[in-house]
């Protein structure tokens, strides 16, 4: 029996040290001229390209040997998977990787790339859930869920602890959410080491389920998700919205060509390559949804098709 | 009367000194995968861009403050132009910029961003060269050409002594050509720093001066550039020949198809907004025109036009 622990600080501190010789350290940049109070996190830098390589290292590293050697499950249409599937590889055990059909090519290449068994499913959550549970009872590996799990949690907090060592304490945290792993991880950091900073999450208003369960603090469901931030699409879970309700200031949402707008600035501004999802924290700034001179986000990711970016055409 | 006086290892620690408040430490990444043996030196995320930020600081800087209050000129169609506005911008003293009618707009931008005064000329050196002599006259300011300066190359060599502080020796070092410039100022870098290291220049086929030039001992015209390179369609000067020759182990050609491929892999792997130049000494690695299993490569620039990305259509 899993008792339903949620993670703490000290758990994102013993992450930082279980994981540091397998993930990278993202360089930090800073903008200019109207961006030159905001502080960008370079996730889109990390291997696999997406902070995702933080909790899936955490959570494989964190195992005890005789469990991790029947291998590693998850369901994941995203950077999860490829990160599960790399962290295993690492630790030298098995990856079962359900990805629905129709997920990106570029994703399902970079599990396979790590040696990730991949098994289709139906693109819906219930289909996902079953094939997964299926696959943990056929070869005894153990479940590693992309967002719902203390482990995954406290390892995606990491990314802002490097950051809390390396700039001041600004006025405003942005963080996107999806499942809420990211956001729950980066919450817990922050009240740890930057007391005074405002943590916003920030998310598509077409998936806006987080806005609404941390609202009315009952979890909502996120039925027909639609927007471009493929990697926002997950609904927060019980223990994601527990976190947050704890530990977040606000979670806003922002429109579609906010995204775009703000994604193609990142390229040009920055010169990095980001995926719609790691551009949304820049939108709410774009949009108004927020304020703050002093800001910092993580780009969370950079695992885009560049055949079909949203400016082109 | 000014001495054709060349310079030398010195000049560039000089030089890092006196920029260092003026321009940013850049990142270095690492590859993955068959890239692991390969360190980027990320100058496309250099303050306007581009290293070019490096010769232009150390030039207007070491000018005396009466010689610098008259201003400074030069013509260039590209990252030089920004860079020299944002240079004298921050001494505070006035720019003047010849460009070619037909410049891309995103640099023609960044010019007057900084506030640079922009005059346009007919697209050959003959009539740049002429515009800008009269500018000189008719402002009493300082001519700081692209590449033929001491002090810009000086500016331009201390990418790599960044470089030589965080990694160890590689085998080859990999300095994309348009100028000569940057190929000399981290030729001298790497001579007294790493002198067991191979330092190549790489150039398009489409405006392959350099390599011609640096074989025979004679410079050569670059008559008809074509290469989507735009970067690096200019041609050395006897200063960088001279340096080149006496620094450099090769300079080798590449294709446009090659470039185009190794820009797409560099946004692709990397996350990295490069322009085509930037991706020269990637595609020599491509096509196989240079080996080495530890390269060092100086990630030029990231100011492209994100609508004319070559992969697209």
């Amino acid at each position: 029996m899993v008792l339903p622990i949620d993670p703490c600080f000290e758990d994102i501190v013993a992450a930082a040290g279980r994981i540091a010789p397998y993930i990278r350290r993202t360089p930090v940049l800073v903008g200019d001229g109207d961006w030159s109070g905001i502080h960008f996190k370079c996730e889109n830098l990390q291997a696999i390209g997406a902070f995702k390589a933080r909790g899936a290292c955490n959570a494989v590293f964190s195992l005890p040997e005789r469990v991790a050697a029947r291998g590693v499950v998850t369901h994941s249409s995203g950077n999860h998977a490829a990160a599960l599937a790399r962290a295993a590889r690492l630790r030298g055990v098995p990856a079962y990787i359900v990805m629905p059909r129709g997920a990106p090519a570029i994703k399902r290449a970079a599990v396979e790339y790590w040696g990730g068994t991949v098994t289709e499913c139906e693109p819906t959550l219930a289909a996902r859930e079953a094939i997964a549970a299926a696959l943990c009872e056929r070869t005894g590996g153990v479940l590693v869920h992309p967002y719902d799990d203390p482990d995954v949690i406290a390892g995606q907090g990491t990314a802002l602890l490097e950051l809390t060592e390396e700039i001041a304490e600004p006025e405003i945290v942005l963080v996107p959410v999806g499942g809420g792993g990211l956001l729950a991880g980066t919450a817990l950091t922050a009240r740890a080491r930057w007391p005074g900073a405002r943590v916003i999450g920030v998310e598509p208003i077409g998936a806006d389920d987080a806005a609404r369960s941390w609202s009315s603090g009952v979890l909502q469901p996120q039925l027909a998700p639609a927007t471009m931030a493929d990697g926002l699409r997950g609904a927060l879970s019980e223990r994601t919205l527990r976190l947050a309700r704890a530990q977040v200031d606000d979670i806003v949402t922002v429109s579609e060509d906010a995204i775009a707008t703000a994604m193609r600035q990142v390229f040009e501004r920055l010169k990095l390559v980001v995926e719609p999802s790691a551009a949304v924290p820049m939108a709410a700034l774009l949009e108004g949804r927020v304020t703050g001179a002093r800001a910092a986000m993580i780009l969370s990711g950079g695992n885009v098709d560049l055949n079909q970016l949203p400016w082109v055409k």
